[in-house]
């Protein structure tokens, strides 16, 4: 796990220059079609990444995201108006057999389909109409860490080839190779919480996905009972749970979600808690406990990605603190096949 | 809040008898225009609700959801393509102000817009096209319980309103009354789960709001850290969390979710786990730790009110069990505004 997180500048940059142009061509087509409707259709990590590409795209691009319940179509065999719709699958191994199914019903009514997967030769780069690859080798880990951001990665290039904000992807790798120097403090911070049972993981907006994703590693690699929420949600009664000494891990990044998650730490803060940002504003590491302060991030819509690489390190060191072995998981298996 | 839990057959009656002729007529007016996506905008056990209204729509109507980020409007202030897009507003008091703000971008964009709450003199009255109200009654209780029954059964009549499927609403005052019945046996088998400080609420397709109520209702009104997960997604990983003795709460209606609870049971009883399942159905009351055993409910659709009372009681008792006042729990507020 963690030789595939440092792998992740290195998959970023091969990725970009693998597929830019690719995903160019098939901006035009979408921005020519008369769509009206993203369907995003993942699970696990895949559908934290897709959390992510749901603001993303919905702000960039301006056209509605809707995350799919694959039991829709695999249990319930609804029909879905789907002729002005975009379907796009988000699987590591391509072989998530409701994602797939779901994919053949989309294509069925008339969708344009698109897949975003690391194996080239999977069922699910069979079924679509365009693949988008994540250039990322195999992954190893059961822990998905390279290819979360891999396929983040596609939803970038995505977006700056429908709507028309710059975006400045190429920027990214290195901004992960400089989170990546924080290896050394999060081996250390690491150490508070070797017996951590409970905590809240709160993101919002472009870092949402994040919270979901720091929340799953910690539950199957630490086998921490992690929540995760938007600073928003968790006022509506999740708070209610925070005593002192609760530990909330928050992604705060400079930007438009500033506002509220200091609302949050310093309501967090009357009430105790223990308080790990990851972050590149001062006032929020100087709100919080403790911080692991990312940094060359400028503009917000490019934090998600060096910003969850500590979280992966987090997650990864505390497993290790807690005698896991991180890659093999109890009661876990790297492809799961649900229908 | 035991209280508002009782009142709910009558609610539902009411809810029913005032509204279903106006929810047909607006059905009318949905299926005549062009729609051809649903937005559901919510925060708290509203959104829980939406949740459920997700998928009963989707899957009786054919017009794909979407559950709104809010802060996509109000923080990165985007312009969606929303013209032939239904907006619905599901707000308690109607007061919540990011809800009200999407609904006016919404309508600034050409949607239609529709509002459940159970406020007719709310802001959000103000705002949307066709107000949906629920009969409730004031709420008093933090723990929203008889406006979220209130909200699902708005969604039955719209369901029913504009899809081609026979839904009988009717019922589902009598099968509410029914599950009330149940309430002595919560009130004893709570007692098992007094000391209780983690646990997990699994339920899928039109249970699926359900787990994500109840772990909000154990979260607000007993401060247990309670995470919540469809039966699919919990094989991704958060499994890992469960060891011996560890309890899971499942929704478990007869239909076409009923498979993969008896899968989830069979590997929660190979890791020694805790289950308590609310169901109908004989094999996976079976399968279970402790059951509480829902009568009268034939048809899947029908299951998610009548399975969330004996829930809702679950956590009113088990929060007297902890010496909580489950009415005004710590850090909380009943109306909540974030923008």
């Amino acid at each position: 796990m963690l030789q595939e997180i440092a792998e992740q500048p290195a998959v970023l940059e091969t990725t970009i220059n693998e597929e830019q142009e690719k995903v160019t061509r098939i901006g035009d087509v979408i921005r020519q079609a008369d769509i009206d409707l993203i369907v995003l259709v993942a699970r696990g990590s895949s559908d934290n990444a897709s959390l992510f590409g749901r603001y993303l795209l919905e702000v960039t691009t301006g056209i509605p995201v809707s995350l799919c319940a694959p039991s829709v179509f695999t249990l319930y065999d609804a029909n879905l108006r789907l002729k002005r719709a975009l379907v796009i699958g988000v699987s590591q191994s391509g072989e998530g057999t409701d994602i797939n199914h779901v994919l053949d019903r989309a294509k069925a009514a008339g969708a344009m389909t698109l897949g975003i997967t690391n194996e080239a030769a999977s069922t699910m780069a069979g079924i679509v109409d365009e693949t988008l690859l994540i250039h990322a080798g195999r992954e190893r880990s059961v822990a998905a860490t390279k290819t979360y951001t891999g396929q983040m990665l596609h939803f970038y290039l995505l977006a700056a080839a429908i709507g028309n904000r710059r975006i400045e992807v190429r920027r990214i790798p290195e901004l992960a190779a400089r989170a990546l120097e924080l290896t050394p403090q999060v081996e250390e911070i690491v150490q508070r919480y070797s017996f951590m049972e409970n905590c809240v993981v709160v993101g919002r907006g472009y870092n949402y996905g994040n919270s979901y994703e720091l929340a799953l590693k910690l539950m199957e690699t630490c086998y921490v009972v992690a929540e995760r929420f938007s600073s928003a949600d968790f006022f509506h009664g999740p708070l209610a749970i925070v005593e002192r000494r609760f530990p909330v891990i928050l992604f705060g990044p400079a930007g438009v979600t500033r506002d509220s998650s200091i609302d949050l730490l310093n309501r967090l803060h009357e009430l105790h808690a223990d308080c790990l940002s990851i972050t590149n504003d001062q006032e929020i590491a100087k709100l919080s406990s403790r911080t692991l302060f990312v940094e060359g991030v400028e503009d917000e819509i490019l934090s998600p990605i060096p910003f969850i690489i500590p979280a992966q390190l987090f997650a990864a060191y505390l497993s290790a603190a807690k005698g896991i072995d991180a890659d093999a998981p109890r009661s876990l298996a790297k492809v799961t096949k649900t229908l």
